[in-house]
């Protein structure tokens, strides 16, 4: 029998623990290809790039695992991958082990999420795994399990069409099971601190913190997180607002 | 009585053209306040710039307008207009008029409906705006028009929170009317264009064709814009996948 083929990406760049981490829990479910940003792509969301040239590099290719560097953001790498690289649809797209949490709203900003929906876009399983945590220090033991936990049930049942998975693992250990969630709505707010450049000219710097509007929602992601499950979120690439349809459209004809 | 505060943004940039017919369109309807990318910006999506400094220029302030320009990207202009440069949530946001059509899956890659959706993320009625055509001397006479009536809607009765809308109009005269549409299921496809740099070295350009998943959906916006009226979606931040919820807790439990 044929193994399944494998893609991952992800958006801290090929060389982050992250992604080593995942690529050595899920080896075994099939044949791996990485193609991955050269660096870190953080916060690219869906970006793709159109006025430049992408490249490719391989940088690795052994028995069941080939790995390439790529110049454009996560979403460049599927989509360079599916058409040039592959030469096929992959049987399942993980991206990830990203370093920090992507619940919430970040999926809209998350180059991790990013080439998640992309993978969702071109009809292949596609699941996003984030853990909580920053530390280039951290321990992804507990991600890697959940990611491979969820990979093979996925590999098995595939996703129905224009659906994807956004798994975030909290930073602790043990995590107490996982829990399929809604995406917790909020927003960041206070997000820039104000300073000056060498010549006093003003810049400004993006931080902020997440507000929780629905804290007490215990099927959202944050609340599952915050009491040491690992949350996952199924996701759609159809954004329609179906339930406004009707009254946009008697609005409209006012 | 107080004029509306609306902000204005796009992703090809404070120059363009697009942004310039939307400004003259709308100023009637309240006090403005341009704060857009300081050059091209497309295919940004809800990217965010974390490491590096954002930087705002004033280049216009008169009676009912001020322009700034920013080095970032649609959501960086949007964040930074709200927590600094305005000092209060604007009462609209509109984005474009962009050049090209933003129909589709396109929402997913735009940095126009980037723009549109951090809008909605901070509860901004917001509307994405684009004209199907990339030409430098298109004309937005229609696209001026429908966006304006669009706005003067949205002004009065606000949209619901975690909803915006997306406009997209047909590059012909006269446009047919307005129809409310859900967003067409498809891909892009065949995407790049592998050529040699000047040293012999393989790139490769974007590009492809699209998709239709749903040709004959009378409801999708791509079939509205292909019978000559312009498509109003409305699209929502919260990308969960309600429907599948408990067929995924079902997966995950076997």
């Amino acid at each position: 029998m044929k193994k399944p083929l494998i893609l991952i990406t992800n958006d801290d760049g090929v060389a982050a623990q992250g992604i080593s981490a995942l690529v050595e829990g899920v080896r075994a479910l099939g044949d791996i290809v990485v193609v991955a940003p050269s660096g870190p792509r953080s916060g690219m969301s869906s970006a793709i790039t159109s006025e430049e040239p992408l490249r490719a590099n391989l940088l690795k290719k052994e028995d069941g695992l080939t790995v390439y560097s790529c110049s454009g953001t996560p979403v460049d790498c599927v989509k360079l991958a599916i058409n040039e690289l592959l030469g096929r649809k992959p049987d399942l797209l993980l991206s990830g082990i990203n370093h920090g949490s992507n619940a919430a709203i970040c999926v809209i900003y998350s180059g991790t999420i990013g080439a998640t929906l992309e993978g969702c876009i071109w009809g292949v399983p596609s699941v996003g795994i984030s853990l909580t945590d920053h530390e280039l220090t951290s321990d992804f033991s507990e991600a890697v399990k959940y990611a491979k936990t969820v990979a093979e049930k996925i590999l098995q049942t595939g996703l129905p069409h224009g659906t994807c998975l956004n798994l975030n693992v909290p930073n602790i250990y043990p995590v107490k099971g996982l829990q399929v969630c809604t995406q917790t709505k909020g927003y960041w707010n206070k997000e820039f601190e104000v300073a000056k450049d060498q010549y006093g000219r003003t810049i400004y710097w993006m931080g902020g913190y997440f507000v929780n509007d629905e804290p007490n929602n215990p099927q959202s992601d944050e609340y599952a997180l915050a009491q040491g499950y690992a949350a996952l979120v199924p996701l759609q690439i159809d954004m329609t607002s179906y339930g406004f349809l009707d009254e946009l459209g008697k609005i409209m004809q006012q």
